[in-house]
């Protein structure tokens, strides 16, 4: 008997989208799916001010999958003269990787040597599709390939850590894995202080000492934020993403600061992986929420999952500014958290 | 209307955990929601190699909950003495927390100074909850606190991300946060052979190049695993955690080596974040689920959340070796992937 | 026959210290050994602001040397039970640690376990010297007492790299290694702009650009400085330091902000590694310069090497502050550095 | 009045050669400056077992100096449609490169975009010049440059730490920076027995439990080493090279594993910043140096540089695996260093 774990889902917003290019709006409200209650009205109240401040532009830097696959050479010497060789040799890998799906073609190709090991990183044009599982389909022929046109080459393994899935990494925002997305928005004065009963320039400040300098002596790596997480996984999780991506998803980065009066507000997230077609897409709830989000367009190969990220990306704004702006005042946090979660605590 | 994310959940195992004291052992299944199913057979593969290798134990070294505020001195030569008097009015502070909760207790306080901000990270028994909202409701109380105490102290936020919640850093594996748990069993190398389809060298190996070396290269932090955060979240949703704590849960290390024949392999897991009482546990099915894994046991306060983390530890355990075992082999991954997904595509 | 690598050497200053608790100032010259001679007159313009700002305070917050031996436990549950107790035994390590020098004190003793691998970090008090040998020789010892009384434990060696000596980490910042030392001064408007060129402004905007937000990028750890390093060699070649250990130093951060309309500019360097004695102290040029730095007064055991520390950190804040007040402005660093350069090429 | 730092040099080796393409070998000494005089006899035993061993190969992998402007746009979607342009611009900025310098050429550019904050990292071959002054002076036209193409982009400065220069980063050894070079040798049974005192097991064992296991409970970042900064100090010192660079350079890690009876061994070097012309050349001392070394050889543009760069990578693996095997062996690092720095206590 197939049981389920329920997790209760609201939907927030809507979220004003304004687009970067025709500067026209749209509202887009969004399922987020949580045991943390208090998540809904922090991020519909982020919601709110994009309403209010014109509208949010969520921006796409960059999109493509990766797997990294590790092979040995029998030296460092023979391990460099096979990487620079195959920098000349990619239509050859492309071909291999078209091989393997209608969808997924090879963008790039990255390499590492540590000692002899040599660690070869693939990214992926993987179409609406996350990729995680193209780009292992790819990697296991481009392994047997290198295999086969490199016989000083030893099979270590299809997946080497430089890729890198659900693991921390510099790499992983540095090179690109997933999309990259920004999403920014200028909050005029009054809307900060009506709205999120704070001041832009409490907002900043808060930003510099707990962002980037609190980080720092956390000893983070590539990540200046509050809480992307939570809306990440409340996001990933209502839509039928991999979840798990959560992890170098909360590698990302807040820029506030001041613009005259207003603040500047944006969040930076590197490494966004979702897609609107394979695992976890056919559950019916998760169908009916892509649709609603308008990710499911006919004819519209790769700009679906790139729309969905540009929402996962609004959502994280609208989380973010909320959450900053109640630890800017003394007790805000508690009071809040607290009155949620008591008016939330309905038995399932 | 209240709607629920319904994400697919099985039971795993049985897991044979042996007491790291008693070297008694029990059987516990463990339920793991995730849209991903090729983990339930990968886990179950791992659950077997337990049973076979006469029991798998899982030890806690550590465990307290942490919240970091942050203030702001004149100079960093008066954070300084702040900083230094604190440490001796322990017991002050003790007192604070005390007056927050009848559970929350103090066990340590670390503090950091960046020119003359203060960075002030409370660790705190919080019982049988996880103590997200424990600490932060003391780190209220210890904030004004402070700043009654110290004149000279400004106030920046009840949060300064030297806590460090949901996102990555060196701090919480260095100093704690949560339960640091390790598993380990040393496998039989016919056990090796028969159930993972690979020798010891060869993992061993796989662990090296992969997760030591092709972390190093990704610029990792303190992270040496294959799909540790796989695990988790399948554990945290379907035990009604916040599963976004996989962010710092994904940030622990295999260690894999001979042990004459046989196989050595551990997981350390410096920081499982898991409650029994709390946010998210009012859901019947999550009230089920901790029951069966026996962490429900009346006059055992903080008996059961270790016990929680324990399972979780060993879960990780199983998945872990599982994986890596199909690494090790050119194919095996790609073919039981797609033949486990194809057989679970069910409509839901 | 020796031969010796002449380093070019000149003094800079004075820079004018001023007593966090007295408030009362003295002016201190500072020699730097570089062969980048760019490097004398950016500290000379920054040493000339602390005598316009009415002084510069080096506070030092922490102080001791460490090393860590690694051993192995026949298990996860063996290696914790020994760390616990350990903890307790703090005595018996101490009095180890007293067997092998008249100086080493053993202040702290923190522990990691990694499967079964055991990391012990010992925190000792090494007086004026910089203590790479006493906590070396004492970490012998405790290595062979551990040995003796924990028959579960086998030797892997007497440096873990949990130290960690020159080389980059998170845990010498978060737990100490050196002296933890910040130096900080608040720079009037008026001496901001006739002398650094700039404004408060334009220096905190590239704090918060280059610092903050491009360490962050550039996925630095613990790092948020312009050019630490080149103090730190200048001044460890000049006194006799080991200099590798600038690795570890250029870990440092910079905090700067206004103050009304003046600057708050802050160096914290939580690894400054220096001695007034032991290996390199030797020479006679060394001597002459600790001399003239007051650092080798009499009877004054812990307080030289300590002055020392608050040296070099005002000599780091005078550079640094320099080279970000230059690259404020489009095009003055390329000529100053050029000017300089010219004038500086004697042959030798 | 110029005085000089007097930094005790030897020569140490010689160090057996040997190409990696054409197998031939031949003999080089090195010069190392250092107050820390255990390091020549520890480094000379090392090049005792190149000559034992037939010979160690050094491979240059990439070559190129770094150095990033930050700008800053209007929005993120405009600082991304910049960014995109650029990358067809490259001939454009390859020429602003060229008018420079004759030897500079432009290879290569990489971006980040945080928030509107725009990273731009220019990658330039600087023939045999370490290319500091190279880049910037490169960077501060091509900023003038940007500026003016790109009227919506506000001037930050001429360095916005994604370079990276003299501190620590996952960037530089990601997309390189300096030279990344490998030297690599296979050490037999026998002289690792003989020369050594230690087993190819117990070298390769101390590898991971201390580079590999060490670094990562520390919180290290691309770093798997005992103590490269050591080598790459002296060695730098010794030939005029601007010696902060070893923050970088310690970033770097070993290879150790048994090949067969044997044990290969290997020093990965991402980060080496060695020139033979520029700054610190001019000295008499360092001339006679690199002359020595082979590294003057004239009409060799690019080539002298090179050499010296495998000329590092060889020195540091001899110290390494010294210091590794006197680390397998308890107390024997003690005895040795304490026996050689009595020797050496020679007043100058």
């Amino acid at each position: 008997m197939l049981e389920f774990a329920a997790v209760p889902m609201q939907w927030v917003g809507p979220i004003l989208l304004k687009d970067g290019a025709s500067q026209s709006t749209e509202e887009v409200s969004v399922p987020l799916a949580t045991y943390e209650s208090p998540l809904w009205p922090s991020t519909n109240r982020g919601a709110k001010v994009t309403r209010l401040a014109g509208g949010l532009t969520a921006t796409v830097i960059q999109d493509f999958m990766t797997r990294s696959i590790v092979l040995e050479a029998s030296t460092a010497h023979s391990a460099n003269r096979i990487c620079h060789e195959l920098q000349t040799r990619l239509p050859d890998l492309a071909e291999v990787v078209g091989q393997t799906s209608n969808f997924a073609r090879l963008q790039k190709l990255d390499t590492q040597i540590f000692g002899r090991v040599i660690y070869l990183r693939f990214a992926l044009d993987t179409a609406d599709a996350s990729g995680h599982n193209m780009v292992t389909k790819a990697a296991d022929h481009l392994l047997e390939w290198c295999l086969y046109q490199y016989p000083d080459l030893k099979h270590i393994s299809v997946s080497g850590n430089y890729c890198v899935d659900k693991k921390v990494s510099a790499v992983n925002g540095i090179l690109g894995r997933g999309k990259n997305v920004i999403a920014e928005c200028i909050v005029p004065r009054d809307v900060c202080l009506s709205v999120l009963k704070t001041t832009p320039e409490k907002i900043v400040e808060l930003h510099i000492k707990k962002n980037l300098m609190g980080g720092i002596v956390a000893g983070s790596l590539r990540t200046a934020n509050a809480h992307f997480a939570n809306m990440l996984l409340a996001f990933y999780l209502a839509t039928g993403q991999d979840a798990a991506n959560i992890v170098e998803g909360s590698q990302g980065m807040v820029h506030a600061e001041l613009q005259g009066e207003d603040l500047y507000f944006s969040v930076t997230l590197p490494n966004i992986i979702v897609g609107t077609i394979g695992n976890g897409k056919h559950h019916n709830f998760v169908r009916d929420n892509l649709e609603k989000l308008g990710c499911m367009v006919d004819n519209n190969v790769g700009l679906n999952s790139k729309r969905l990220a540009q929402c996962v990306a609004a959502t994280v704004w609208c989380g973010e500014i909320s959450l900053l702006a109640a630890q800017t005042n003394p007790g805000e946090l508690m009071r809040s958290h607290f009155a949620m979660e008591r008016s939330n605590s309905i038995n399932v």
